[in-house]
């Protein structure tokens, strides 16, 4: 039966999904606290529609870093897209380039980078950077997204160490044969210890990522791109505003799907202190816990300028390869268009803090 | 076994349906989050009785744009009452004239108007008016509703479109043979279309309704008819205070029973600001979760002027005909009886805003 | 196995209770949604222990109405105990009297007062008055109580109606042969009508009960007696002030176990306003969810001078006559004690409103 | 199975044990509110990571009473050690050893304590003293601490009476044949009465501790020893300040992991007064539900010096004796450091009040 939401999406990949890569994908850190707080937030907060507006036209277009996206819906930068269909992240590229919406991919793609910026367009990619010890591999890397095509740079800023996924810790997960992490087979780092105790994926971080990256070594980066840099993970206003002193184009309020630091405030309850401390200078995208068209309402209605979707694509993907992981954008989309519809918002812009109030 | 209360009712109800018609009439929108808190903020509502009152003497006696009701419980616009029971609307008009209250009857009825007028007798019926793009067939509906004797016209402002609400995406709801949309067999929109992929009635809504209705055209439907109008679907103070400058008799503070917006607050955490935005001068009535007497009562200390009963009717109906439906309404009255009786409230007009506290 | 605590006493009752005494002892009115929280109030505050005070030493004596009471733990007044135990009353006064607390009888005991009163001994027994229609047979039923050498009048006030309980509708609840409404033969009112189409409790209500009562025929009660006056039902600082103002010697904050008006405060809940608006005029009791120790605790530290214990002295009763009334009372007599010893109260005068705070 | 975590540990203990001594260890008082609530209260705070901060280089290292420990994480004092592994406190006091953090070891150990510090090293060990009636035996207990190159004294001071732990009494819990309360067995207090009718320790305790120990006392017992001494047990700001003027060096907050007063607050909800009480005058530890590093992170957050772990250690202890333990305790520290790094925290002076937030 075809999924009518992103909840039954779900289902429907696990049926398709190893267990490990089910695992993978769903679990979350530690007692999966943070995992679970991301959707309860939303629930906690209550939508107040204002009704007799002429809603009869409306646009969900978004401007993203300066361009325009078909939606304030983006496909957040997620690993190894081949464990989950073997079309992988062309199948999602392709997917965000019917959607006419951006696709952030992972450092830890399995696909080369040039084939998804193609595959994507005529939508843009944004390259997820992981910030490794070698720097030399961390600049090429950089320098080979701008030549690809790729329009801005997603720094994740959260995982210095990677999370206790204790999912993947018990899964001993790795890859399986003939999927690799593409784009960094030149710097000899394509393959995850197989011969780890636990999870393949910590002792791949634990190895390669540099640990000692700082807002000044951001700097660094900048100066080495003509990209916008846009930082993942920031869950405070402090931070917040040393990203904008950093030069930074955008901020992602996340805190990595529940999969980092188990605990952490969930995303939606970040949302305003960010919104506020950023004042309008930089964009801010939220990630973490989307799965209706009303969550995205509520996350614009807070200040967010966009949001990124990440699991649910996945399971689209899984369930159904490229197709499925259109269906699964497109029925986000027209719920978010209906949502508006329901609120009188006819544009993002009529989107507005009163829309939104905590439930009691 | 009798029913004893409205959630027996429920039950048996269930029996009798058809699984897509109990769907239909039980379900909500989108993961039913409203749907459920509708019931939940009732019961994060205590009540403070007062003791020790000569309650000898009680009535109920309610006036609703000017005229008198037995009860501060209307009988709710519902759609397709044959699909119910046989009797459909004419049976829940029997009901709510042996009970001398209000009906409402909707749009989208499977009976006759005129019938139901005379069915209703000695009570008054209320007809629920949806805008159709075409403004023709909207003005002849509102002239018929007049020429059957109707006392006021009901606007429902919250579904320019229909809520998305997958039971029925599920069951692709429709009408079977025998059931029509009477009222509107003259303008060729009695019938929902059966070739939709998901639910016949949001096709139809998409197909007909007018989108583009606003706070201006309801000037205009004003001046179209000598009917009182009030606006179901209101959740705001600026929405009502809309309302009261567009000249509307009465506001429904309503979510449409958890069927349009999800997410939407919960109707009984909306009606203090529209109370307080009214200022008095308009009537306003509260529909969505109503299953004791106790939460009449509750809603009339925060303000309403009365209360729609919806779901519990068309229980009653299915489970036991006009019957049941009447007893539906019996029930529910006598506990408010009651409840006033133990709060020491002899008349609405000693219900007052100290009998409600947030539990704890 | 012997209970250890009140809970399992419950459990204990209902292998020997029929289901309808056990629904009847056990049952709320409506949802029980006050029932329920009676207990999930108390659950919500939590203590804060002193240390290192000297509790060699320990005193629960308590002054109820001027005399001693050896713990602040009186047995409430609670119907038809013989359908329970056959020994009823008596074993429960035994009970009380062993334990050198005051047992509450009621109007609708099942035992001569006479007999109980004796059996009582050396413990006081305070009779709760139903106020009848028949006033000749309240004052001579008030008469009676004096002559029998009861101490106290206390005067039930929340229930002119008796509250909806549907288990006793649909058990048809009414009185086996032989048990009887003693203390009313006198006056033809002994029996619940078995013919009704629900409760017997109900239509006895109905038919007996005088719903005129009023703070005025109160002061007329007064004047009837010279028996102090206590009011039971009161759940509000203006009905608290009223009763001090009719000149009753003290009240109880009761919401009579969840059994009248669904929905309404819990009794906890309701203490501290009443305590504030009585000023310490005249003595505050508690009535309601009392399970453990520490909800003694709890209520004594919001400023209750006593509590009642009601339904565990009927599961102690039914499983095991007089010495399960009497150990249903020790283990929470011993459970108070131990948690006044932990918490550095020595006497209930050191038991301090800081003791208690809302759990977050 | 190799368990991942704490809660891991536990069921793994719980197939080694008796049901007997599993309900001793894992049990709480009365209904065991209070043991839920310690767990509870952490999941209700929310952390607040800081980002791009160089955390190449960190520290998990702890000045306790003015030594330093690897890690702010203590063992409990836990009575009775060889009920969960034959070799009993000397397991523990290794793996405190090879941890390099603080044993606090229980006047209640089954092993004598000359044995249990010299398998400890290089860790210190604390003794805790509960406050016998004989006062001889406590002065000569303390002495053969000091003797025994203990270097603190942790006075347990919420345990007048044992707390009504309702599993020991159903369970008649005493001690098997060849486990004694070893550091007793000259005073003939080494063995728990099997003939009680509950629990042989609630009887111990009512028999030989002094339940008139009060600060003045405390004074006394300072004067005693030249070794620092800590009180356990406290919940309030009164108290605290009680323990910094009668000369403590240190405080435990705790509410004896639940098994004391049920209802009692949950420890990490009494911290932050306590903490501004003693405004840093003396250390405070904290001890009741610690069961993830973030646990830790966020009582140091709120204030504490170090924290306390309790019943995780002899689940390992259970699981895998000696081995078990130290992996319990490495578990935690792992998770610790692993929290502090996604936190930007290098070192505990930089793990700040604002790291936390109460979650919505």
């Amino acid at each position: 039966m075809m999924p009518l939401n992103l909840h039954e999406y779900e289902a429907a990949a696990r049926e398709r999904l190893t267990p490990t890569a089910y695992d993978y994908f769903a679990g979350g850190a530690g007692d999966e606290v943070t995992l679970r707080a991301n959707r309860a937030s939303f629930d906690r907060l209550a939508l107040r529609p204002r009704v007799l507006v002429d809603v009869s036209r409306r646009s969900m277009k978004c401007d993203v870093l300066g361009a325009d996206a078909a939606m304030p819906i983006l496909v957040a930068p997620m690993a190894f897209q081949r464990l989950a269909h073997a079309d992988g992240e062309l199948a999602v590229a392709r997917a965000a380039g019917a959607a006419h919406t951006v696709m952030v991919l992972s450092s830890l793609a399995t696909t080369p980078m040039e084939e998804v910026v193609v595959a994507a367009r005529p939508s843009r990619v944004w390259f997820q950077l992981y910030v490794f010890k070698d720097r030399g591999a961390t600049r090429a890397l950089v320098r080979r997204a701008e030549l690809a095509g790729c329009t801005a740079l997603v720094v994740t800023v959260d995982a210095p160490f990677l999370g206790r996924r204790e999912r993947d810790v018990r899964n001993r997960f790795s890859l399986p044969d003939g999927v690799h992490i593409s784009n960094l087979a030149g710097f000899g780092k394509d393959e995850l210890p197989r011969e780890a105790e636990g999870s393949g994926l910590a002792a791949y971080f634990e190895k390669q990522l540099d640990v000692a990256f700082t807002w000044k070594d951001l700097a660094w980066l900048r100066e080495t791109t003509r990209l916008p840099v846009v930082v993942k993970g920031v869950l405070r206003a402090d931070d917040a505003r040393d990203a904008v002193a950093a030069g930074c184009q955008g901020i992602v309020v996340s805190n990595h799907g529940g999969r980092q630091l188990d605990g952490a405030v969930a995303a939606i309850d970040a949302l305003p202190e960010v919104v506020a401390a950023v004042g309008g200078k930089v964009q801010v995208y939220l990630d973490g816990g989307i799965r209706r068209g009303t969550d995205v309402l509520k996350a614009l209605a807070l200040g967010a300028n966009a949001t990124l979707l990440g699991r649910p694509v996945l399971w689209g993907l899984a369930a159904d390869g490229e197709d499925g992981a259109k269906r699964a954008i497109d029925l986000l989309a027209a719920e978010l268009d209906l949502a508006m519809a329901l609120c009188g918002c006819r544009s993002l812009a009529e989107i507005r803090r009163d829309l939104v109030v905590r439930a009691p």
